[in-house]
């Protein structure tokens, strides 16, 4: 770098709420709800795998959705009439993010008796929501081959707050130039930890195995 | 709708910063700068189409980029280096967009003497940077193909605050289900005014009318 000069403007966007996340986390324990939380850009394709998942989790669980967005009620009504789980939507009125009291309210809204396994779609946004602990058991995080290998590198907090990444869309893979081993080695920078999953839900490939992950992740807490 | 609930939550995110905005403009006004504010999803194309369009508008202008990211400088240094132009990276340090206040420190930062055209290459989000007016002469919304023609509808403030929409990726469009009327239907729906200009950085179909576009704009202010 030469001619380029870094200039760092601090601004303090200390989210408040974040106390009170771990005991909405336990009390779910207790009454053995699996909740995902589910974040990522606007159109990564995040309702699309939602619904493939549902259709492969829905023999095993009692499955319930909350659909945050800023406004319109698009995605509730697809994923309630393709997949037939009970779903509410929640409208944030503008707010770029779910705190946890308004995730808790959402599952309030929702109901959660009767249910194992209550998935969020988060509003779209690489940044704000990794922000906010929303209470959830596992925050998967997607990332679309069309936005670009190098995102994990200029959104970190997203990806160091996943528990699991998949990476949607990989059926255009050819139309972009955009390289799987830097994806994962770009995600595996910001968590070491955190296993990647390469998916189409156009060809369904690699959302069995997603799937069968967050199986096995929600059964620790529902047959605990 | 009948299964589905929609529950409106309320928070308080007023922008406390919108007053400053005005008195920056009408001094890049009075200094003759035109100053272009890009926003966008992560991952949409915005550095691709800034690059095409400066090496269509540099013979005219003398043009300045700021970048703003949380973190990195790819961009910054893809800019400087493919265009030559001035450049100057700016860290967010985790906030999700600019204030007027960050976008006049980053004008300091970059130096604006001698400069007729000032690019800001806004934080990757359809949210939150609608919210805080930067002081710029102009907003520049992009919305790429594979993020889906639905976009205006669930991002409702991006695209009443646009000037001016790219949609970008056109050439992968048979890759994808978007309508090219719909897009246009759901961002008119949220501004009728708006200009919609259907682009390609990899074809150039496109680009050459929006920088068109743009100069005539600019011009307004700089030979004012």
């Amino acid at each position: 770098m030469e001619r380029v000069k870094v200039v760092e403007i601090k601004e303090d966007i200390t989210s408040r709420n974040n106390a009170q996340a771990q005991s909405i986390r336990d009390e779910l324990k207790r009454r053995g709800v699996f909740f995902l939380n589910v974040m990522s850009s606007p159109g990564s394709g995040k309702t699309t795998l939602i619904v493939s998942l549902i259709n492969r989790l829905k023999k095993d669980f009692k499955i319930g959705v909350i659909e945050a967005d800023i406004d319109s009620a698009v995605d509730a009504q697809t994923v309630s009439d393709v997949t037939g789980v009970k779903t509410v939507q929640i409208h944030t009125m503008g707010a770029c993010h779910l705190t946890c009291q308004m995730a808790y309210e959402s599952l309030e809204a929702l109901g959660i008796d009767g249910l194992d396994f209550v998935i969020l779609e988060n509003i779209g946004n690489l940044v704000c929501p990794a922000e906010f602990d929303t209470g959830a058991s596992a925050n998967l995080v997607i990332l679309s081959v069309p936005e670009g290998d190098d995102k994990p590198i200029k959104y970190p907090l997203m990806f160091e707050v996943a528990d699991v990444v998949a990476v949607t869309k990989k059926d255009v893979l050819p139309a972009f130039d955009f390289s799987i081993d830097k994806a994962e080695t770009n995600i595996n920078m910001r968590n070491k930890n955190t296993p990647v999953f390469f998916v189409s839900a156009v060809s369904g490939e690699g959302v069995d195995e997603l799937a069968e992950y967050l199986k096995s992740k929600a059964m620790k807490i529902t047959e605990a």
